[in-house]
């Protein structure tokens, strides 16, 4: 079978593999469907060091179950299952409180080894507790907003339950990527009367304003922090959804935060230590945030999707096989594109 | 009348100046009662460039209120008060919201030229929203008790809540200072089932125990660290409870955090980044706190004084007279006291 391997930073290639296969009871093999590159794919395509194994891409999947091991007891060949980026074994203590992220035996797919889902199809450890059926057949519609369940827009929830939005509360999103775009989604979704996105690309800000974005900030730094109090009377967000990583994101994400308020960090940090100590201790700032606990919240998510209530598919704005994949990472790289869609 | 001049480090002197009086018609003059020295004086004790002018000193005090503004509506002479660490107006929205520290009017005792508590009396700004009328006479016997909920007893109680104790949950107190101990209070007021106090003097440690901690950690850092895990059946502590605010109390505080639990921090930080970015992050570990909001916590705190469940005047060890304060300042430095009373 075929697959994207990355072999250095700015080197990925698709190539043959041995097929996918059961090797654990607890395993199934998906023939993928939809895949995507993902932001964070963009951090090791900036700095991999060469690898003579490379590594397997992708962590984000739709697919059909095409083998199952014999310990698995809640899905069966044929059927659709969104397949979030982490495995987990939905019996632990953290999977049972809603952290699967935190899951005894977590493992991330296209990392460290670990199968990758820009490929025909994979091998997924802990079946039962990581893929989540879909009451949807495979060439539904919906498959973008479904896929995007795996991790964009569970992760855009995350920031935003992590920063604590609520009904009537002033957001502020840092990044303007598809997580940032999920995030206005997931804000407007549970009440936020200001949605606040601070980017300055004209698509992508037409996209988080028909998402539900009231205001938009251009500037950058402490001009972008000074335009964030402008705009909230002089207090800054009570929720600030940091979708970026870099260290001058969570800086700007903490400088707007209002006293008492929070921020929910979903970008992988790109630094050892979180900037803005001082401030946030003074103001009462809470971080939280962290990997979504994406296979969570898809219970909550899920239906807003069927019903037509959010439509966070809109964030793909390229579609490739297999063969084009090297190129959308370029192309998301570059910015020419928000979020590539793979069809393999 | 006299107050406790800090003009370099280690250079302490009570000295003569002008009688408190009213300045602004929301003013009251309190005549001071009992006042502490704090382990956040311990930090200018320690680094403070000299002054000429000097800072006047201390931030915690109960009182008897002398004389009030024109405007002053709920006090009158003769009130027994405690004056929590900050003024605030007790009318903004942060002070609805419970968070008087972040008032628009807030002010610190005892910094940047604000009158300090170490003193005969004090000129107590906003004093409607600040001072809270005690139903006891000047010399109860729950003085000690009652005199930390200015701030050590409130500073615990917000360790505690911003670490998210509840009933049931494993919470870790890293400090054992006075603001240490109370967090043990704390920790056990609102229900944790397992408490782990950090640290190694004999005394306080007893105390703590006798506060409600069920373990003991003397050792430092990534020993620190196991040791905590250890304890906690492998997964570290819901609640950690950072009581210290230097770099390597922060660090600790993350390292001991169980996957999606709570540092709450209270320690004053001498950092401007925040340590453990990477495990905060992929633990989905919260780091909350900041100046405690003691004024709003009292409604909470009082009947637990008033009615002996809970006792944290014991965290006085040394009581002296305002000419024994810059001994007290020493003996706290040292170390060979664990908090000082001050009855001017």
């Amino acid at each position: 079978m075929r697959a994207t391997i990355m072999y250095a930073a700015g080197d990925v290639r698709i190539e043959d593999v041995p097929d996918a296969a059961i090797e654990e009871p607890t395993d199934a093999v998906v023939r993928v469907t939809r895949a995507c590159i993902c932001g964070s794919d963009l951090w090791p395509y900036a700095s991999m060091q060469r690898s003579e194994a490379g590594q397997s891409m992708g962590h984000e999947a739709i697919g059909v179950v095409e083998d199952v091991g014999s310990q698995v007891a809640t899905l069966e060949k044929g059927d659709v299952v969104v397949m979030p980026f982490a495995f987990s074994d939905g019996t632990c203590a953290y999977c049972h409180e809603g952290l699967p992220t935190a899951c005894v035996h977590v493992g991330f797919f296209g990392n460290n080894g670990m199968n990758g889902a820009q490929a025909e199809a994979l091998r997924v450890p802990l079946a039962d507790g990581t893929l989540y059926p879909l009451p949807v057949g495979e060439d539904d519609a919906l498959m973008p907003s479904l896929l995007t369940l795996s991790d964009v827009m569970g992760t855009g929830h995350h920031a935003a339950v992590t920063a604590k939005v609520a009904p009537g509360k002033r957001a502020a999103v840092v990044g303007d990527g598809a997580v940032g775009m999920c995030a206005v989604i997931a804000a407007k979704r549970l009440g936020a009367e200001q949605i606040i996105v601070m980017g300055r690309h004209p698509d992508r800000i037409a996209l988080a304003r028909e998402f539900g974005a009231t205001d938009v900030v251009s500037e950058r730094g402490e001009e972008a922090v000074e335009r964030v109090r402008e705009l909230t009377g002089g207090e800054g967000a009570h929720s600030v959804l940091e979708c970026v990583g870099h260290n001058t994101a969570v800086e700007t994400a903490i400088g707007i935060a209002r006293p008492g308020g929070a921020v929910g960090r979903v970008g992988v940090p790109q630094h050892t230590a979180i900037p803005g100590s001082l401030p946030a201790f003074f103001g009462n700032i809470t971080i939280g945030g962290g990997p979504a606990p994406v296979r969570a919240y898809l219970d909550e998510l899920l239906p807003d999707v069927l019903e037509g209530r959010i439509d966070p598919g809109r964030v793909f704005d390229h579609t490739v096989g297999l063969d084009g994949v090297p190129e959308g990472y370029r192309a998301m790289a570059d910015r020419d594109s928000l979020k590539v869609m793979v069809t393999p």
